[in-house]
């Protein structure tokens, strides 16, 4: 895979502002906010997207999840947030290393959201859960 | 607090289309799916907001997390996806359990997303996130 700005920033070689860190995981603040306290929570191993990333690794990003929104909704008095995390163009993935962003939403700053929700027929349902189920 | 939908489907009180389970965490199709495939991922434990959950049970989820996503791929033939995790009715959550969406994005079908990124400003960005590592 390419070298990407995060790789660099794991390796110390550009600085981030950073807000925490542990053997697999590095947190730091988003340079192009959609809120204040805009943090983005990520694995040092180098995966593109989450379904190419190792499971332990993703235990150890969702572990650190919950401590930093605290941290986040403390520093920043915001009550609500929105944890995202894109994979591919298409899911507006910009930067490809997996990252987890922390999105507090105050007032009208942060994520903006699209929810064209659809009904699901119960037999569709049923099938597309066997069909899934088998990939398990 | 109150007793929530996900907390019945886990109690097995109400049905769902299961796709995963195992002693922390459960998966099911969401039933006003934004495309398809789009899946459910919670913890047992019964927290509201992601800030309040344990450690242990944000790294179950975490870790369950890639291994759904792939089974989704695999079963819709989706390539791009996105994770969400929504805290609080100004962020959008609308059921008071900690649940992650897993949400393909298959041509114009999935979530959309407002970015109105500002520019973190390097001194309040490092005030910031100092301010954040104090509460860590």
């Amino acid at each position: 895979m390419a070298e990407t700005v995060f790789k660099k920033i794991i390796a110390g070689e550009i600085p981030a502002d950073i807000v925490y860190e542990d053997d697999d995981v590095l947190a730091f603040l988003d340079i192009n906010p959609l809120s204040e306290g805009h943090t983005l929570v990520i694995p040092k191993e180098p995966a593109v997207t989450l379904d190419e990333l190792s499971e332990d690794s993703a235990a150890a990003v969702g572990r650190v999840l919950p401590k930093v929104a605290r941290a986040v909704l403390a520093a920043t008095g915001a009550k609500d947030f929105n944890v995202l995390q894109n994979n591919g163009s298409a899911a507006h993935q910009a930067v490809f290393h997996v990252h987890f962003h922390i999105i507090p939403k105050i007032g009208n700053d942060g994520l903006g959201l699209g929810w064209p929700a659809k009904n699901l027929k119960p037999k569709n349902g049923k099938d597309l859960a066997t069909r899934i189920r088998e990939h398990l």
